[in-house]
């Protein structure tokens, strides 16, 4: 079996996390096995051999863990899209809806340079507005996003066939179905 | 100058933030340039060459990024400390004093196995308060900390001394005196 294990099998789940009735999958066993996280990064590069990338946007704060690891390998800048009030330089900020009420999100505003192309990561694909946040924060500095990679997408919550209504290049490692 | 320039070169300095009077030394500057994060990441590493390392550990949140591109380099595994509350499954937690009040950090109780040699990472070395919490956290598993690798020393705030006053090996890329 080891030699085997997929991506997934290294993903836990945890029940009622962070509230009652949520199966949360949790990345973290998968980025603590040194065969997992290698196996981890290298897929969620594969679609983007040969693709010039300018710079890596990684999602606060598991997006950090994968979007540091995959702006190593493939030699360029790392960029963090964050949660208000954390960046300490100037930024712009982006609004958007959760469940319950509103959130933002912001980027500095010197982070990227008009026409640098841009691969933004994070661990899980959901609804995606957190995804469609970063999208909008990176093309409102002139970028271009040449694609997203996540590890797990939700396609019951439609954050892909979101991002793609929004012509992104959608790239998942596995997806878990129901909520 | 461009090819000559230091990790310490890329950093920026914010004034008043998060607070009037403070001088923050912010490293997404360094870590959007493809150079100086390459830089980076290779000479947190050059003290550790040839020494057996199982896991990396990464302070949340900037830490993260540094992290996960140290383990990815690494092809070992990646572990978080968290603030209290993050992590989805069973944890153990450490207090550790702030200026104003306590803090919590916590790791998860399964993350690390007894006799693992872990590196921990983190952007900057300020009082040291959050790594040796991270450092009990590991320790408290049974794990050794093989070295603990910063960015940014602050030697004014007595970081430095602190860890090595445990043991520690500590490895920082370039210091900024004053407060």
């Amino acid at each position: 079996m080891s030699t085997k294990k997929t991506v997934k099998d290294y993903i836990r789940t945890i029940v009622d996390f962070p509230q009652e009735g949520i199966l949360f999958r949790d990345v973290t066993t998968l980025f603590a096995d040194a065969r997992g996280f290698r196996m981890a990064i290298d897929q969620m590069l594969h679609p983007y051999a040969g693709q010039p990338i300018d710079k890596v946007v990684g999602l606060e704060a598991r997006g950090f863990i994968l979007g540091g690891a995959i702006a190593h390998q493939l030699s360029v800048g790392f960029v963090p899209v964050r949660k208000k009030g954390k960046l300490p330089g100037a930024t712009i900020a982006q609004e958007y809806q959760l469940e319950y009420g509103d959130a933002v999100v912001e980027i500095h505003d010197d982070a990227l340079a008009a026409g640098e192309r841009v691969l933004l990561v994070d661990d899980l694909l959901a609804t995606g507005g957190t995804a469609e946040a970063g999208i909008k924060l990176i093309e409102r500095l002139g970028a271009e996003v040449v694609g997203c990679a996540f590890i797990i997408d939700l396609p019951d919550l439609g954050g892909r066939t979101r991002l793609e209504g929004l012509g992104m290049d959608v790239h998942c490692l596995c997806a878990f179905e129901g909520l």
